[in-house]
């Protein structure tokens, strides 16, 4: 983390290291300093704990009963009960854990199964599993990418894209965020043949909640003859007729070399995936560092996951009803003045004036029975502080006419000033 | 993967990449084939499945009861009904997963608790808990390292330390395994100050199943003013009066500022952590990009974890039941004349001709119901073919026996030939 990027409005004294630490440990020190001397101390927003939980949005916080408007259970599905049974269906016959890689004994008929499931979600011919989805970029990017390659990845990708990058050994460049002309310079300036050219984007950039061109891009892409693969850790299960992301949507699949996606949003779990829209993707099992040499995942994650995606796939009317619950509670916030930072989604933020406004509004949201997530720098683009909200399909009616009732208490205040 | 090094011995035809692929794709492809040449069809080390599982060490693969000798479930725990149960409960209280990381709504009481847990077992202030072992040396050592410091690892450390160190921004260098005077020359030649070095080696190395001289290397690097962090994966639970690993047991934790482990060897599930031995540590908090942007580990997974931990500092009998097991299996093996990569102990390897010869002696193995892990190049050191085993609690001295008189019966053979 730059630490240099924490607004310095909430700063509210020099930071002043324990004189006798020297080198690495006099600077993590600092900035843990620096950071807690920003935020203060009273409801921590990195650290909120989570005491009792009553549902997918429902929770104790502080002894306070609390409405999630901040996770990524879009679809509220790490409650359904048919997920849940099969957990316990696959902790009673397979225990724990795998305690192996899927290069040893890890490799579990569940763990097959589930990369079929996958596969023909997606219509397309192999699927592979990974731990985390951190790790299935890690894996898939790495993977296909190596020494002499170049990764040109759109400037707001995710954290576990540019570790991804960096451990590959290839070069990697941003383009602007969203921006073909600049992705058609970067691919037209490119020393190395596009053969060797990876584009990275998203479907869906959680921050602000807007929407990659994946059509637009991956086209540039394709007509320099680039690889391109498409994160849609947060797209999945919300966006496209089969919830198969933003890449669906926008009928781009045919330009699309891999999707990754994660197990821990909509499918309500954890652990990642890559799909090979192309048959030597299947060689990535052997290129993966993330995949070879990590534990694979255990036996009662995969079976949720499993049945999750299945529902994915079989139950548009969840996917509809998120966006019903998403439509309606965007255009009241609107309505009230607040600009949100994109398109209107599931998926929202708004701009905070710095960091002391913004811990103020998320403390009083905090104190009303709302949780959001205040994102700062450098988890946010341009040095914004954001109130990050999310709606979710397993929020009631009345969980959103309660929100929607603070929002529009707190509204003068926080638009005017 | 470098598959320049993989033994030529095996390679059965030149590689034929498809004529059409070029680049990114022709690499990947070249490679994928190249290896399923070299090791054909027939029961892929690589792609080996657990049908059915009976317990932590007995399974069913292609219709055979198979004795696992090739898991990292060394105590068993993965089964232990007590693990299962903490599971059951947490999946019912919490659901299938967190779906957001600890610093946003994924940070509930079972993670707090279970760092806790953590930090008793090793007496030290704080654990950082991440969701994968891989994800935890990640996290440790790249909020730990970063542009302008130095990183001096062990040559034979694992891969997720080399991709830690390449997505850090420091620079990093090997020291000959376990060389004391190599590390000592390393830090003497160092341009920067030693305060911005940061030594890395393992406990227990799971290639060999050899030691790491913790308490040399650490001291090496104390006497010059380094920070010493120690992976100990594998030796957690098996290693160390109180299961604390090498560390413990050569005396050297004062010697070391951060410890890195596992959930997915002893402990029997998934997900890692590091124990702060130095109050500035806390601030891996902020820093570690595999900390801040990654979903928490799911509830059951936390419980289980969290149960085990406790059962390994609690109950020193199962670590000997392990030992002497291992101690008896090693003494046998040893005494048909196979020669060990190392010193005996419940994890180790005895190195094949070439992968010809290491694939059918794996292979007959298997189809005598022993299963254990066929190592190949990059994953061994000097471009070794190793089988590799490892002893378990969990194993009954029938198993023990079963294996014993296979390798008796194929010694002659795999020995002298």
């Amino acid at each position: 983390m730059n630490f240099q990027q924490i607004p310095q409005d909430g700063i509210r004294a020099a930071s002043t290291p324990p004189p006798q630490l020297s080198g690495i440990l006099r600077r993590i020190a600092t900035l843990g300093d620096m950071l807690d001397r920003a935020v203060g101390e009273q409801d921590h927003p990195l650290r909120i704990q989570i005491d009792e939980i009553h549902g997918p949005v429902h929770a104790t916080i502080s002894g306070r009963k609390t409405t999630l408007f901040g996770t990524n259970s879009y679809l509220g599905l790490n409650f359904d009960p048919r997920c849940i049974a099969a957990a316990h269906e696959a902790l009673d016959k397979w225990g724990t854990g795998s305690t192996a890689s899927r290069v040893a004994s890890g490799n579990q008929q569940g763990h097959v199964a589930l990369e079929k499931t996958i596969a023909d979600f997606y219509g397309r011919p192999d699927a592979i599993v990974y731990s985390t989805g951190f790790m299935a970029n890690l894996g898939s990017i790495g993977g296909l990418a190596s020494d002499g390659d170049l990764i040109l990845y759109d400037a707001y990708c995710h954290a576990s894209i540019i570790d991804a990058c960096r451990a590959s050994g290839a070069t990697f460049k941003p383009f602007k965020h969203n921006d073909t002309a600049d992705l058609e310079r970067a691919l037209t300036e490119a020393t190395v043949p596009a053969s060797r050219i990876l584009v990275v984007l998203e479907g869906l950039y959680s921050v602000w909640g807007d929407i990659g061109d994946v059509i637009g891009l991956a086209t540039v892409a394709k007509n320099h003859g680039a690889l391109v693969l498409v994160d849609e850790a947060h797209g999945m299960g919300m966006y496209g007729a089969n919830g198969r992301g933003v890449t669906e949507v926008q009928g781009a699949e045919h330009l699309v070399d891999a999707i990754v996606g994660t197990f821990s949003k909509s499918v309500g779990v954890i652990g990642g995936f890559c799909v090979t829209f192309h048959p030597a993707l299947r060689s990535l099992r052997y290129l993966s560092r993330a995949y070879l040499y990590t534990a694979s995942l255990p036996p009662a994650v995969v079976a949720s996951a499993r049945t999750a995606i299945e529902i994915i796939g079989s139950e548009p009317d969840l996917r509809a009803d998120l966006w019903r619950k998403a439509e309606r509670f965007c255009t009241s916030v609107e309505a009230m003045g607040y600009v949100l930072r994109a398109t209107p989604g599931p998926v929202g933020a708004i701009r905070m004036r710095g960091l002391i406004q913004g811990l103020e509004f998320w403390r009083d949201l905090l104190a009303s029975g709302i949780y959001v997530n205040l994102l700062i720098p450098p988890a946010t683009p341009n040095g914004e502080v954001l109130l990050r909200f999310s709606v979710s399909a397993a929020h009631t009616d009345a969980d959103i006419d309660q929100f929607l009732a603070i929002l529009r208490e707190f509204a003068p205040r926080a638009i005017s000033a």
